[in-house]
């Protein structure tokens, strides 16, 4: 089979990154609507990340609830509705969560320029257009949604992702300083997660001879994490979330 | 330091993806302009991969010897005039070959939308605007030039690269079979630069979280190939190769 994969066309990393976040937007404020809307998992409403955003006038931040079910096409579809009245067709969007949040700033991205309602495109290839600039920063380790070529979405009639080469982020920040604050449950979830995505990739009858080395690494790193007795007397430092953190890609 | 790298947008790889060229491309040709340069590494001149170039009508291949010295900004500027003269802005440049003719098309690329001569953007950040769409279609393993972003050029008064993020390929096409052609000792000689760069990622005073695992892989397979035992027994096979291939990222 024939593959050729998009990547995320930007990364930036480390300590302190997020704090750049305004610089990188810069460069892709539009003269027609600068405008540039954040998506946040609720659980930073009243935490100090929310004072860091870069925002400015006609910006639009959405505090969203991601502890419960997954993604449904319902529910975006009325954000980009709620969007489009608000804001118009924004220069970009900003998600900053774990994986739902990664999932919903995808399909809100490639939303805002394809009309109808997202059931109609879940599916391979079956978006249209491209979407607006959309970027992830996760603030948990181990779903891989920064990096994956799709949006999971729950319809009514069938769970499928938002899959196509414009799902894939503009633009994605690393900041380790953000996964340090996660649950440790939430973590441990999905550091698991990777580490078993890994052995998949690892392992898989379709596994190719550059998803095997790219797998196995992170399964290490991961590994490393999990290794019982770090993991007990870890503290939530920087540098071991960053292992895990790497482990993602 | 803050860092935000871009990446290859996009990569197609494993065996016979270099018969897909000419879908690739096909997106990619302007109306304005459909012409693609292919910058052949002359060693193919009489070989059956020239025959598989997907040409079509005003497409433009340029034979280049890259057995001496390293590329010149002379060279460059020439190339760039010739370019100009007979096919006037072309779409995109395809290069293909070693290092060298990696970076000859990711200069020429730039330099086809930027005024004057090379020597004047030789550092980093100097170029003005972004070049042409540049494919990188590497035909030896380990030298990494067709992920990196720099175009190193010999000037007449200092040896440095076109240094910034335009600089970096929109496509690779990365397939085993091309690589399997190499001779031996080029095979070696670029292997062990693969080698080495990995050990200086992982050690440097200046490594980061991020370099070190995406050092350490590569570093193993390169390692894997070179064990002495193997790479005497070893024909040219799709799958050594490809180890040393994938090392390269």
């Amino acid at each position: 089979m024939f593959k050729n994969f998009r990547s995320v066309e930007k990364c930036a990393y480390g300590r302190g990154s997020f704090d750049k976040l305004g610089e990188i937007l810069a460069s892709r404020r539009q003269a027609q609507n600068p405008a540039m809307v954040f998506l946040v998992d609720d659980y930073f409403k009243d935490h100090p990340l929310a004072q860091k955003l870069p925002l400015q006038a006609g910006d639009h931040i959405e505090y969203i609830y991601a502890g419960g079910e997954e993604p449904k096409t319902s529910q975006i579809d009325a954000l980009r509705d709620h969007i489009r009245q608000t804001v118009g067709l924004p220069s970009g969007v900003i998600g900053i969560g774990g994986g739902s949040l990664m999932d919903i700033a995808k399909a809100v991205a490639l939303m805002l320029t394809n009309e109808g309602s997202s059931t109609q495109y879940q599916g391979l290839n079956l978006i249209q257009k491209p979407g607006v600039y959309h970027v992830g920063i996760p603030t948990i380790s181990g779903t891989g949604a920064e990096v994956s070529m799709t949006a999971v979405l729950t319809g009514p009639e069938k769970k499928l992702g938002l899959k196509c080469e414009w799902t894939v982020f503009d633009q994605i920040v690393l900041d380790p300083d953000l996964v340090a604050s996660a649950p440790r449950d939430h973590w441990f979830y999905t550091g698991m997660d990777c580490y078993i995505h890994c052995i998949e990739s690892m392992t898989g009858h379709l596994k190719t001879l550059l998803a095997k080395p790219m797998a196995t690494k992170p399964w290490i790193c991961a590994g490393r994490f999990f290794w019982a007795k770090r993991l007990a007397k870890t503290p939530k430092t920087t540098k071991s979330s960053w292992w895990l953190h790497t482990s993602e890609g």
